[in-house]
């Protein structure tokens, strides 16, 4: 792998030409087509960069002076944006080899994605141009980037904070969900990168940058179909372990694989390829946008966890029934409690109508934090437990108590991190205004101090099987990396 | 199965005692406890019957004057609640046997569910009694009867409206939430019946009941373990059909079964053995309360669908890639279009960017009400599609106009009926509060008007695909009793 400062450039760029911008009074503000949504982006978001418009016919663009070439902007733009009609894009993209702007991002479309002749022969054109003038294109077709430290984004006015989470997508309706999404979950984002038909740079050239790139740790991709599948397979197995990868793989299903032929003309691939693809590389599967921020948020918050024996915590007979399938079915265990563990619970947990065998149907216990921290700590120290899974959407009822809670947020967090506890996830299952309302702050706080809170059980459940998953794979091949057990005999 | 007039008084009761009722102060309004809430429940819901407060030592509870026994109130009751502990119970039943009261209801506990000795004593004893005073025993450890019609509840002071779905529950607290959830959902209630330990009368006797009940059409159930599994599956079998039966099983994994046990003392049985359970009988499996409200719905709202080819409408190419891939893992198909559907559909879909194999990416569709009717008569001859899912969750952004939504309403309604059209359901995925607050009125019309509305896509799929699933197995045992086809040969 190699680490391209070019390419850098695109992503902290100090000055931005917007080929396309249009000073006709309807296009001043509209918010979609054109280039000048482009430019409404980065002044919204207060970039301090220079903005180009480029325009043959305008003197002035929201503002800005405007000039009839990128090779007429009097520096060497770090990053142009091509929203031109495809006919005239060869000729802009000849202007920027002679203007020495290398870093292209082309909205334009009108290409393979067709699927038809005009199209096809339109991308070898573009193809060559970039090959002869060594230009570095995302797209055509895409939204291109989004990087919230550089202040720049050609997806969303309100993107989230800064952070270390780098999303690959290949469509760019999704990374606009995602930034949103994500950005509601309190994850920051290093770079998102929509590349469209990734006509010269694709989903591995992204990668390879993410994986040098001090910014990013945790490397998210979107993938419909993949023209280098050995150089992909390669690469995520040698960087998930430095940096976690997550991939949701669109059209495993057959009626999936017939969208995404018809979307961005990929061929999907068959499961089963896909399915050694995750097991030889340890990357993290997932299959929703919910789904990837779930596992995200476990990535940046926990420590890492190598054992899927959970002990739930909640309360009534049908619950820890309905918990424990829900748990076993995405993965994770749910065992007995050592039978000296259940004798000392029985101090805390009252016989009649709560069961202590796991799940802890003792909703008593939530009501008194002192006994809490008893039991929990006894169930700490019982070997068949990896984890605590703390189901609270009962006891925090009609009338939740704001001081009780930050009590029991506070213990939540020291005992994740204590000597005699263990990590623990919360589970806040309601749509209850008042409960909502109530825990608003106290979930984020829970969060920060390593406590990862879900909004239901089988959401928790199914990331933290994930989260396992990865760590354990990644542990075996540590193991096998340093050697063989010795073999008593065959 | 033989209709037990006797067991309907306890459905709809002229009169009740509360055995176990209290006039101490602290009492008189606890919520939980004592026999004091089940009256104030009654009191709450207007009961229009007589209540009569069972206490030695008390002359007015509530307002309502008290009785010493049973026999001392001055008619034989319909239903006696009996809340005493359990040592004095067994005095109780010999008190009703004398006095003609028939009907019971043990919330009472203390019995096999403890797990010692003394509780399977005193099980063997209330069964004794019973058996001797034929006595109809629901519970002990119960919850109760739930009747919306008769204005009696012992788990809620605000049922849900009458209606024609029942509900037979091994957890009480699974009642509880199902009466709340259903509630939620505008499905209305003939009977809820959470029978705890099942001494007496247990889930078979009550199916049986309600298989004879004029005001329930569909039987939902929440199942632990069974005593009586060959009845169950004959009963179940039979009912299915005019009555669809739906099935919660828990514990069907090894940490539930665990769980179950501890619960109610249940046998969960082998997931096989339950897979098989289904497969002949027809019945619906489910697995949470919101899955059971979801095809509740389906069965409520729309006519039977024996076909599981969807059409898929909405925008995004990548949206269009994850729909399929969860229509398919739900067990739907999402089949191409045929070529000629697809020719004739570009007239209303443009070709850059909508693809319309099917998922239809086709955002201007659903701003054009015109071209939306024609686009899906189009669909609807095609002889690949059975049914619609409307997946309006983009479409209604952020500025939902209330004048299109009603427009778009009527139109779904009657396109879903009408000669030219198909079934319809609609999907609105949104947190967003402006768009829940204008679709609040139209999501109601909606259901009424025969086009179920779901809040994601995977549970309209996977709901979808048990009431397909549900019409085929009736019609293939329709078939099979018909006879089978002529054999050409062997």
């Amino acid at each position: 792998m190699s680490w391209d400062p070019e390419l850098e450039r695109a992503f902290h760029p100090n000055s931005i030409a917007i080929v396309g911008a249009s000073s006709a009074p309807a296009a001043q503000d509209q918010q979609w087509g054109g280039g000048n949504q482009f430019i409404r982006y980065l002044q919204d978001l207060s970039f301090a960069g220079r903005i180009y418009p480029v325009n043959p016919k305008a003197t002035t663009i929201r503002g800005l002076q405007a000039y009839p070439s990128v090779s007429a902007i009097p520096e060497p733009v770090d990053l142009v944006i091509i929203t031109v009609p495809a006919p005239i894009a060869p000729l802009v993209l000849e202007d920027c080899i002679h203007a020495g702007a290398r870093n292209i991002h082309m909205f334009t479309s009108g290409y393979g994605e067709v699927g038809d002749e005009e199209g096809r022969r339109r991308e070898l054109q573009v193809a060559e141009i970039a090959r002869r003038g060594g230009l570095r294109i995302i797209g055509p077709n895409c939204m291109g980037l989004h990087v919230p430290a550089a202040r720049i984004s050609t997806m969303n006015g309100q993107p989230a904070g800064p952070g270390p989470v780098a999303l690959v997508s290949q469509s760019g309706g999704h990374a606009n969900f995602f930034i949103r999404h994500f950005g509601d979950q309190g994850i920051g984002l290093s770079k998102v990168i929509s590349f469209g038909n990734g006509l010269v740079l694709e989903s591995c050239d992204f990668l390879e940058y993410l994986a040098q790139d001090p910014e990013t740790r945790i490397i998210c991709m979107y993938i419909e179909g993949v023209k280098q599948g050995r150089r992909l397979f390669e690469l995520v197995r040698e960087v998930n372990p430095r940096k976690p990868v997550l991939i949701w793989k669109g059209g495993l299903s057959q009626a999936g694989a017939g969208a995404a032929a018809s979307h961005t003309g990929s061929l999907a691939g068959a499961p089963q390829v896909w399915e050694a693809f995750f097991r030889q590389t340890g990357a993290v599967p997932v299959k929703s946008v919910d789904e990837m921020a779930d596992v995200v948020r476990l990535f940046l918050h926990m420590a890492p966890l190598t054992g899927r024996r959970a002990c739930v915590i909640g309360g009534g007979g049908g619950n820890s029934v309905a918990w424990a399938d829900i748990c076993n079915s995405h993965g994770l265990e749910v065992p007995a409690l050592q039978e000296g563990t259940r004798a000392l619970l029985r101090r805390y947990v009252p016989p009649a109508g709560n069961g202590i065998r796991n799940p802890l149907d003792a909703a008593p216990l939530l009501r008194d934090l002192t006994a809490l921290r008893q039991a929990m700590e006894l169930v700490a120290a019982d070997p068949n437990i990896d984890l605590f899974i703390l189901n609270s959407d009962f006891q925090m009822g009609s009338q939740p108590n704001p001081e009780a809670l930050e009590k029991l947020g506070s213990f939540l967090i020291d005992f994740a991190h204590s000597a005699s506890g263990k990590p623990v996830v919360g589970v806040l299952d309601t749509a209850n205004r008042e409960v909502l309302a109530s825990t608003a702050k106290l979930v984020p706080q829970l969060q920060k101090g390593g406590v990862p809170v879900f909004s239901t059980l089988p959401r928790a459940a199914r990331s933290l099987n994930s989260f396992v998953s990865y760590h354990l794979a990644l542990r075996q091949s540590q193991d096998a990396q340093a050697g063989p057990l010795p073999s008593p005999g065959n």
